[in-house]
């Protein structure tokens, strides 16, 4: 894909965003892009690639979305890996990658990323017009994936881990907005793992402690200070957390 | 070598294209090569170290290939390395690394990579002539690899593993152009793994199950959809793959 | 980080220089660092991030290090990851990161890399003076680590290992400049192994034997030819090793 990149728009700076989505993982993925799209330059094009339906009929995408006064753009395959861009984005154009002149010859069924979203994106970065790329699409027509959403009762939030990051700190869908001080109040529990109160930061408690604590990605985050809290506590993407609130 | 290379060549774009190859293995590192030169600019210059014979007195080559009416250029040790780009080539020029200005001072005898190799790269992306570089070789003394072959005989064609990606899939060395349609008619055996028929894509089968498929580098390759077929088949590279034509 | 820096600084050239330290394992970065930094341009900015204390009241470094007739910077946090560099720097100007102006707005408090150090780094790029990114501040007040020195004594120098590489190769904090030919004389011990003299390179060995040798960051190290010392011999940073000159 840099092979290709280096091609077509030879200027191009090209940044590695994560190589550690598990395989085929679109929920990952999109909570990736999510928790690192604001801290790129507006313009910054995002080529994405996790992409189990690839060969199938389903459609290749280059997408504009308006996101925190920037203009952000990806191009991926139509498989929900956009599902929370599209729900921040203010606005949000997107085209069909049907255009064959943009792509390289003799596409394989196995590597789009290389035959199709590498050169699309490439032409993007060469300053080709995103609707000149492809027929455009009405945006509802864009697939998107059941997003696992937080609920509440009894005093409760019920959350879930949206990725296990590389020192095995556990990243739940809990926005940091929907706690409010004081944050002692709270009881977590995952497993049968419980965790009283939210600190700051690691050093809060003593090494090889279990800590809770609002994440840099604005999400409610589960660790064990200088140790691996995934695989302490058998803890992964999908796993079930309770956040209680003591004080009712 | 980066930091080598940033200071003799500071303009040069660089592309890690692979750590992952097994240590030492130089017929994967052969493969990756072949599998990915054609996709990047002509006058790419490949600095390769996979180098097991550090320090003994294997020479260190640069070496000018035409390839597909590209230039290549090559900074790797004599080894068998390059085997597939020179049975491809059009034209090779070879020099031996005999010319320390060009090289770092007092070289360490365990990291060419860092002290040989990266500095003559940086000095071709920094307009340096091959021929500047070293004393000119006759092309037919570099070494090379017996290359694995695939054999023909009662009806079946008897091939190899050549690389077992990041995602478990087992790449063959048999060319996707050794086969003809109807692809139903082929009968794939690795180990006691039996896979009928030959698809165009992973989604032509059911999550979960194997399939062949003409892999992205135009060669036979098999795998799980959605699954890790190294692991499930402990397939590895140099397992023997039978490609029976049941049609006879 | 580096979306942070190409917001800030555009034209900055970014190399990863390792992301294979062991979690907050301070020793093992400033290992890479002291066995790297030489060979990068002088004006090359380091922004390292090993940083267990995050979030507490460690401070935040910029430092300027006069080295080997290079200037070189280094962005991170004050917590011993530089020891080597004050122990080998000619000159050393250091300020504390206590302007917000050159960090993110609203920083987490567990991801300091994102919101102080890579914007502080990126702006070090784009040419803002060290003194204006914080408080100057008295170089003999930075922590520093232990470092693990070696010892001798009844012939036998007493040394550890400071770090594994990527094949498993096991580094030891004894300079090779403290041992004097013949080679022959001295047998290393680590554990229940046992070597005999020390080599030039893995190829003077027999594949699958262990050898010692004078490695390409000036220091002793250990290996099995085309094997993994560290596994085979449950070698890790810290393990003690022995060098006895038999000569005596």
């Amino acid at each position: 894909m840099k092979g290709v990149i280096a091609k077509l728009a030879p200027a191009a700076n090209v940044i590695d965003l994560s190589h550690e989505v598990a395989p085929q993982h679109l929920q990952e993925a999109a909570y990736i892009l999510l928790s690192a799209y604001r801290y790129f330059p507006s313009g910054t094009i995002f080529c994405c690639v996790v992409d189990p339906g690839v060969g199938s009929t389903r459609r290749g995408l280059a997408v504009r979305a308006r996101l925190q006064n920037s203009d952000y753009l990806f191009v991926c395959p139509d498989n929900g890996l956009l599902t929370p861009i599209f729900q921040n984005a203010e606005t949000i154009q997107a085209v069909s990658l049907d255009k064959p002149q943009f792509q390289l010859e003799n596409p394989s069924a196995t590597f789009h990323g290389r035959d199709i979203f590498a050169p699309v994106a490439a032409h993007l970065a060469a300053d080709v017009a995103l609707d000149a790329l492809g027929s455009s699409l009405n945006p509802s027509t864009l697939i998107q994936l059941d997003w696992p959403q937080v609920s509440y009762q009894d005093n409760c939030w019920h959350a879930q881990i949206l990725h296990v990051d590389h020192f095995g700190n556990l990243i739940s869908n809990l926005s940091a907005e929907r706690l409010e001080p004081p944050f002692e109040r709270y009881q977590l529990s995952l497993g049968n793992v419980t965790i009283n109160g939210i600190k700051r930061t690691f050093a809060d408690v003593a090494v090889g402690e279990a800590v809770a604590y609002m994440g840099s990605s604005g999400f409610l985050e589960l660790a064990i200070r200088q140790g691996d809290a995934a695989k302490a506590w058998q803890g992964h993407v999908g796993s079930t957390l309770l956040i209680r609130n003591k004080q009712f």
